[in-house]
């Protein structure tokens, strides 16, 4: 099958200065949670990218120099030699594809941290530090800007010896170009604060020193925030956003537009956006440059994206999050296979990778992250190691996901899922305010599952132990969930409340059951995630009294780590919820709960209509366990393997359910060596044990003395 | 000369099982922020511990299997021949010293995030995470503890291989074995469930087990927390505490205890407990075993170590944050150096440094984690590289440490501070509640530098730049620290807030000269380390009503990296203070300040007598401009360099500060290259760019294959 003509437009070569992009399909820069630590993941990762059709892979932020360091978060650097020959790896496998490999060079100024180089930060006025830390950034000197400029000449240098076609001058996300740029922060008397055109010298002058250094032969682009949604305070698309682009409008050789101020603006969750969601601010940008425009907008339709070339949004199409879910959504495209697009969710669990300084994972996309460390491609899967028949038990993420995998693969399953709903956790899940897009987890694989007519899904089929071993399968993978708990037991607190079972106390399963719900509704949450939020979202919209109490001092306390935290708890004030922060529960009865305050154990109580308890969630496996007792007394017959997987195994978030599926199909069959992944680590000889530490310890300027001539 | 003999009786040999520590000297394990990513780093650092005179250096916690992995934090792992390799390299440093080598091995259980690994998490019974995130923890079943003992015992073997005389069974800070022993996490029915008997049976296991296998060369120690504070809910050193080590009394080869609970217990910072403060809960344990026995308490003191060998409470001093602040504290006590030990101020900057997952720092001494990656030696310096004679304005940390620094290597220093006092900001900030130990910094280096007759010091000696000029010095170095911003600036809003300029609005610089406050006090802290809450507990100790008011929602938010967050808004709640939670200060004029709500911008007013701002920090750099400009106009004579240390160039913390005086006169005189930090990277081909990731990715069976008999 080939490209649908209507998306033809798309596969259109795009020439960027001195380069030319093969296609439209640009994936705009995105961390990976890898960084300069990670250099062989780093480079499959980006390889899968290019690979999948994208005519532009970049890679993530690239410190230019060791005052912009932040340790521990996943960020490359182009600091000398060794980051030259590790980056080389990353160009080299982008080309490898055809694509063009672009390059995010990168200064934090006082959005660094330093906690790795313990170099003070820099800024274009003395500032705290952006991150709650004790130290402080120190405003540049004139000196100090000229160093600046010389960092980006040599990384861009470097950058150019490394293979990469497309060089950024880096101003947005609120980092040191952009501080420059904005008011809120540049409180310079000299040539580089005050009016817009002396706050935006460092930046013309960045791109014309990236010009003259490797313009010849690299693209320069500039990727700036057009708006960092702070009002009158800081840079507005109407306002300096607009003019800072006339200003440089022919400077560069591409603009990567986005929105931001902090980064949870630029990659909203699909909670609190919807795909598309900044062309209101960066559509002005093609009206006042000639030069190609990207920008992001977590695009997966085809049709959307048509949209925005023909309509003149954009000259390409700017994706991170969906080229994640999704690294061979344009080859899909390209092969008239759209309706197999991977969609990504907007869960921003990518977003919490990066946040917790680990490899990238995605809801969507089992793969990301585990190219290089398990030799996992996200469209290429072994065939079938043996003729074996599998049953997989329950029809959630984790058995859609391995169920789809195994027919991938060949092997022949059997599906049952016991509601006459498949789906299972994502299903309800999607209901809630803000969470419809989710249901893509499971609509993604039931689709693909209709092509494999290897799986065969039986619906309304609740199984026992003898059911199951009457199917006569040679494995068994059991699905079957998790189940809220009632007895208070959460994540901050360990013993069990005293909580009466009575009408009233509901956890979420009886909510998604439909139970009755009478106001005043409480919802206690020693979860976490989305769950307790998102419930007291849906009980105010349907018109009760709300509130939302939490041992920890925040809601949905995890959300921050997909960059999600503020909006939900801003969404939930709003709207007149009733937070109660600090407080762990101790017992509830008919119409009253008690709580302790975390800190001081002052007790208070609160009267409720309903109280929902979002707590710890038990794993469902009387199934296994019946099966267990059916093995262990030799009525298992020819069964070989009992696995579980997914919630049922160990309740965790739907990537982690969905990735645990996908590991049980992807590794069926093959030796067991080959689930365990590899490790990037410093590299120390081995055999030898003169350990060349020693010197430095023993003379402490033996270092410094080689250089002296 | 040579020891005290009142302290010799630290110095006695004694016999751990199959090997004999050379003192009673020991470094317990203690966390770096290196881990299994530095190996280089982790040996250099070691070495230098026993270098000290330690006789047992102590790894930090030291993975068994890829179930329990705290990344992104810096954790040691025994899982493969790669890591035999690598800390076969910190136990061969130990041992180039005559000390013995101890490895912590470790399993986290539902305390592992396996944020890395994605494996499930295990724990004796099904419960959430410990720390925030989705993903919970399932009930091992007996094929599990099997399995568990395995890991323990292979790691042990690898422990042996790598050389260590010392292996651990890590029953404390609550992981695994550890949450099999106390009831709040244990809630098994079977036979390792339910009675203390049955909840230690993993434990005695994992002892016996340990022994078996690699005894017969190595001691197997057990780390215990015999209390964990949790009250009746857990293990407490007069109940169940004691029980175990009655119960275990003679099956380990040492016993390694302390209290704990969260690691916040067990590290207590100086502000919320004295040295020795374990010796209530910890002294019974000598009572009921012959073993022996080491805990810790923040010891520097050597009579009070003697004291604690005498009194029978254990038979080593254990440390590990003194260890830290002094490596050579043992060699020291020996050298009857003891008036040079650089005593631990028990800040936890240490603490920090894990909890941010970067390398070790100290604010008493600076070299700590720069052993490899600078070549910096806590006790050896370079001598000096000419004859230059340098001036040090200013006599707060950063100006006391370069002084020293610069004349321990025999430079001629003059050490002018312009007030009567020297210490500078520990001078005023040990005046706080709870911060008394912090004047070490300043004592310590004022003893120090009385043994140096090449440095003069000069009080009440206020120089402008003519006056610096005059004195003939080849190098000039500010240490004029920094003054608390006015403006509302702080690390969480960058805008100025309006301020009227009275006589009730106040920062902590008005505080530290002494100006008049009247109640009710209401403290603003945007700066979220501890000198916003130490105001608040000073003003209420003081009788006045108190609010403290923060853009955050929590109280000295930071210190959550010095594990003292809980203990200071426990405090200030327990003693009245009125906590304003999530408030960002928009004006304030004379009695009464405005906020803005974080989340929803609602406005709120609060009244005060005095308001303090603890916001961000400004450089005193006066006298730098001053010099600049005269130097630019050529009147700078033989002036070589001008040069910023501490919080005149960036305001930080004194570790910082410290670090920042002691990086200058280090580095007097050396190349710049030396100056530059090593880094530890995975190693990569060089010249060769036929990268072995493409093989995985394009083959993603190639790996398994391999396998295939």
């Amino acid at each position: 099958m080939g490209c649908n003509p209507r998306y033809e437009i798309l596969f259109e070569p795009v020439r960027i200065g001195p380069v030319t992009a093969p296609n439209r399909f640009y994936q705009t820069p995105h961390a990976t949670g890898m960084g300069h630590l990670k250099p062989q993941s780093s480079a499959a990762l980006r390889s899968v990218k290019a690979e999948g059709g994208w005519g532009v892979v970049s890679t993530e932020y690239c410190s230019i120099h060791p005052s912009s360091d932040d340790s521990p978060f996943g960020f490359l650097s182009l600091w000398d030699e060794d980051d030259i020959r590790d980056l080389a790896h990353t160009a080299d496998a982008i080309h490898a594809h055809g694509s063009l490999a672009a390059v995010e060079l990168w200064h934090g100024g006082a959005h660094a941290n330093n906690r790795l180089t313990r170099e003070p930060m820099i800024a274009p006025s003395a500032q705290p530090p952006k991150f709650v830390q004790p130290g402080g950034a120190r405003a540049m000197d004139r000196q100090d800007i000229r160093e600046f400029r010389r960092w980006q000449r040599e990384a861009a240098i470097r950058a150019k010896q490394a293979g990469f076609d497309i060089v950024y001058c880096y101003a947005g996300h609120d980092y040191l170009p952009f501080q420059f740029l904005s008011g809120r922060t540049n409180r310079r008397t000299d040539e580089y604060g005050g009016s817009l055109e002396n706050r935006a010298r460092l930046l013309r002058e960045m791109i014309e020193d990236t010009k003259d250094t490797v313009g010849a032969t690299c693209a320069v682009a500039v990727r700036l925030a057009v708006d960092e949604l702070h009002g009158p305070f800081g840079i507005t698309s109407q306002g300096e956003g607009r003019e800072i682009i006339e200003m440089l409008a022919e400077l560069p050789d591409l603009w990567d537009v986005n929105v931001a101020g902090a980064l949870g603006n630029d990659s909203k969750s699909s909670r609190f956006s919807l795909e598309g969601y900044q062309e209101e601010h960066v559509a002005f940008v093609k009206t006042v440059t000639t030069k190609p425009v990207v920008s992001v907008g977590r695009f997966t339709s085809p049709d959307t994206m048509v949209g925005q070339i023909r309509r003149g949004i954009q000259d390409f199409i700017g994706a991170a999050r969906p080229s994640i879910a999704d690294p061979f959504l344009p080859k899909k495209i390209l092969e008239g296979r759209e309706d197999e697009i991977r969609e990504c969710i907007g869960c921003n669990i990518c977003r919490s990778a990066n946040n917790e300084a680990v490899p990238l994972r995605c809801t969507q996309n089992p793969t990301i992250g585990e190219e290089w460390r398990r030799g996992w491609h996200p469209e290429r899967l072994a065939r079938k190691g043996s003729e074996a028949r599998v049953l997989v038990v329950g029809g959630g993420p984790a058995g859609l996901e391995c169920a789809k995998t195994l027919g991938q693969r060949g092997y022949g399953v059997l599906l049952a899922e016991a509601g006459n709903v498949l789906g299972g956790r994502v299903s309800r899940e999607a209901t809630l305010p803000g969470l419809g897009a989710w249901a893509r987890v499971r609509d993604h694989r039931l689709h693909m599952l209709g092509k494999h007519d290897t799986v065969e899904i039986y619906r309304s089929s609740r199984l026992g132990a003898e059911d199951v071993l009457s199917l006569g399968v040679d494995h068994v993978v059991l699905a079957t969930g998790s189940t809220w708990r009632r007895d208070g037991v959460g994540s901050s607190v360990e013993v069990p409340a005293e909580i009466a079972g009575c009408p009233s106390i509901l956890t979420p399963d009886d909510i998604f059951a439909g139970a009755a719900v009478a106001g005043p509704v409480l919802v206690y949450d020693d979860e976490h995630y989305f769950m307790g939020g998102a419930l007291a979202e849906k009980f105010r919209l349907a018109g009760h009294d709300v509130a939302i109490a939490t041992p920890l001092p925040v809601v949905s306390s995890w959300t921050q780590m997909t960059d999600e935290q503020f909006f939900v708890q801003k969404r939930l004030m709003d709207s007149g919820v009733d937070v109660l922060l600090s407080r762990s529960l101790l017992s509830a009865s008919e119409g009253v709960a008690e709580f302790a305050c975390a800190y001081t154990g002052r007790i208070t109580r609160r009267d409720f209509g309903t109280l929902v308890l979002v707590t710890g969630r038990l794993a469902e496996q009387a199934l296994f366990d019946e099966l267990s007792m059916a093995i262990e007394s030799a009525r298992g017959g020819g069964l070989r393997s009992i696995t579980r997987i997914g919630d049922c195994l160990a309740p965790s978030s739907i990537a982690d359910a969905v990735h645990s599926g996908h590991k049980f199909a992807r590794q069926l069959d093959l030796p067991a060596e080959a689930a365990v992944p590899l490790r990037e680590r410093p590299f120390l000889p081995s055999g030898d044990r003169s350990w060349n530490a020693v010197r430095h310890v023993v003379d402490p300027v033996a270092r410094s003395a080689k250089s002296v001539p």
